[in-house]
């Protein structure tokens, strides 16, 4: 661990960031000839290596926890951070879980023959080297490492500080999966030191990094997306909508809505907004309201909204912007769903949002408009998830339009090349 | 032409380009929902406008070309900002093609259900506003116009100041269309002014404008990686390498390398290095040089090359890095494939790269390995083209593997959304 603690001169820094970028790039350019067969059993070789660990990696993370508790963490986040063998399992299991995803490298996406001769095929490659900034959650280590590596990219990990004796441990035991693969340990780098100017560092290696994918909170990807040179697949917030129409069925509309907001509080995906249909808002608003006050929900209504329900809060315009993470729902009365697209449009993080109708004109109205990276009828916005989507395991879900939109897994960390075959073709 | 001739003081130049940013956004929202047939009729319309405009145009073309000539532009750019009828013409007809094309906007790319009933579909929207910048091309004007009007994006356009007179004539002819088509002139707008700090401004209005496109030299295109606070598609540069290996029949290797280089040596997929098998160089090199060198083309090689060939000049460390844009040709030999493939992924620029060879084991390692956007087995690297792979018009050919890589047509200035629909399902 002595890596770990080192908090090196500014110039000891530079050297050791622009190190791993250097070798990253190696380890890239030897993944690009790795089998698919090979990425699979280093992920599953770093899974049993993580089981036989154990013990390890629990030490480690009290290192972390101790250090976390004198730090004065919030209990929240030393949740986040806490390991236990049920979690350990978990991460060897998802690294697994990985193994069993099919390889996105090689892929043959599209192909097609030209008059000339001329066979063109689009398949799929490696992106290149990946950096990766995220939270104290050391799982999230295993994670990217791991989504990295099956799709054929290089990762270089900065977790949270808090996380670094943790993080430290499980990949070890992922190097030991990549040497019995016989691929580099270069594959999968995390970041050996807490000083945060090595952010600073990576976002601007543009000569061997390819892309800085930020997990966290507003003002981390707000850093990132201001200080790097190098392109930023972002997760920015999920400011999600839940939209009740006239023409919603009621029972339907009160469970999606208590979904959306209560299953779990703190997702990207959990509604942070209530939208109903002003024409029908005495009728639908009611009940759904009573079932979240009842499941402990603070709900901060508009003027009309108030009118219907007692005990609400009045909400103010910054609630519409609020992305709560907590038992808490804005809700606003609209002007059918035109009104409901406009206020999406205008105070939504284009993240994910849902319409609740029966009417399937309406509804075609609401996902052709609503211009989100997910849109859902009939659905809780909670489904925003890789794995809900069948995509297997994500590092996130892009709020932008580049590259990534959505949930972000190995297919997302590809880029693509065009391979022309030929019988001695030459251009008029 | 009054606002052509602007130049603004530094804070009204502010004002206008982020007046042209807001508009675009306004423009880009009414886009999203244009018909393919609105678009289809703008298109058509701007061209029949084009015709019908010919004296008008031509005489802003006079003006611009007197402008050029005052300023002393090198004939060969003289020669790219002439307008003539048939060049016009071929304009217009580019614009025609461009409404022939299929809309990619609503294609749906994928589609799925899930196991609990939730059907997910992959479908494609526009980027939103996109910034383009590039040389004194007049006809650039239409293309990169009619490209991102077809693709349901708004165009802000910024052609080299010397077409300044001709490009706004041209933008007049395509307001006309969107004005028939009943879809905002600010779809495609100019920037306004020869004034340079306009792309200055450009380049960071992250509010309105989602995505820059650049077009052009060298010099340009590393300002706008550096300055660009916005995400980038550049075309970098086409250093390509046409490679003919040991098992290369002769004449096929001589025809391919003489088209790659001489067809045209102004377009970015002409061939700039050649590189031969030592192995087989002495039967293999000394025709193609012949055919070369009677085509007018200089050769500059290495050693062990100008030992089989007279009249070489020596090549030097830089001209493996050279993209000549003209009838110059670098000559190495190197061992074999994994010679050719090391030399090309260091020196190369990622663009597209030509084996020439019988053996097809040998053809695949080379189509795997060379980390280009195109590469290709036994054709010319001249076909790197949209229009060549079946594409339609492209606007440029990405370098970069995020997003876009080969050529940038219609599709490739698209984004995509989730639509997932449900029977009210709630998320356990």
């Amino acid at each position: 661990m002595s890596i770990a603690e080192l908090t090196p001169s500014d110039d000891d820094l530079e050297a050791v960031m622009h190190g791993l970028g250097a070798e990253a790039r190696a380890a890239f350019r030897a993944l690009t000839q790795a089998t698919t067969a090979q990425k699979d059993q280093a992920l599953r070789a770093a899974a049993a290596a993580i089981r036989a660990n154990t013990e390890t990696i629990l030490a480690a993370n009290a290192q972390d926890i101790a250090h976390g508790e004198t730090k004065g963490l919030r209990a929240s986040l030393i949740d986040r951070l806490m390991l236990d063998e049920d979690r350990l399992d978990g991460i060897a299991g998802g690294l697994e879980a990985i193994a069993d995803l099919p390889d996105p490298v090689g892929m043959v996406m599209d192909s097609w023959t030209r008059p000339n001769g001329l066979e063109i095929s689009r398949v799929r490659v490696p992106l290149g080297v990946i950096g990766i900034i995220y939270e104290s959650r050391p799982n999230v280590t295993a994670d990217a490492g791991g989504i990295c590596l099956k799709s054929g990219n290089a990762a270089i990990l900065r977790g949270g500080s808090e996380s670094i004796h943790s993080s430290t441990a499980i990949v070890e035991c992922m190097h030991q999966g990549l040497r019995e693969a016989g691929l580099p340990e270069a594959a999968v780098q995390l970041v050996p030191t807490r000083d945060r100017a090595a952010v600073g560092h990576l976002l601007t290696m543009v000569e061997t990094v390819d892309i800085i994918v930020p997990r966290g909170g507003k003002s981390l990807i707000e850093r990132v997306q201001n200080e790097s040179r190098i392109p930023v697949i972002a997760h920015l917030e999920g400011l999600c909508h839940v939209y009740v129409d006239a023409a919603a069925d009621p029972d339907m509309a009160r469970e999606i809505t208590l979904n959306a907001k209560m299953r779990r509080t703190s997702v990207c995906g959990a509604a942070e907004t209530l939208l109903v249909d002003r024409t029908a808002a005495e009728r639908l608003l009611p009940p759904i309201a009573k079932a979240l006050m009842e499941a402990g929900c603070e709900l901060r209504g508009d003027a009309g909204s108030r009118a219907l329900v007692g005990g609400m809060e009045t909400a103010q315009e910054a609630d519409w912007t609020a992305e709560y993470l907590d038992a808490i729902l804005a809700v606003r009365l609209v002007d059918g769903v035109a009104g409901a697209i406009e206020h999406i449009n205008t105070f939504g993080s284009s993240h994910t949002d849902s319409i609740v109708t029966s009417d399937d004109t309406t509804a075609e109205r609401f996902l052709a408009e609503v211009d989100s990276a997910i849109v859902l009828h009939n659905a809780s916005t909670q489904y925003a998830d890789g794995g809900e989507f069948g995509m297997g395991a994500e590092i996130g879900i892009s709020t932008g339009r580049l590259h990534a939109r959505g949930p972000v897994g190995t297919e997302q960390l590809t880029s693509f090349k065009y391979v022309v075959r030929g019988t001695g073709q030459v251009r008029p």
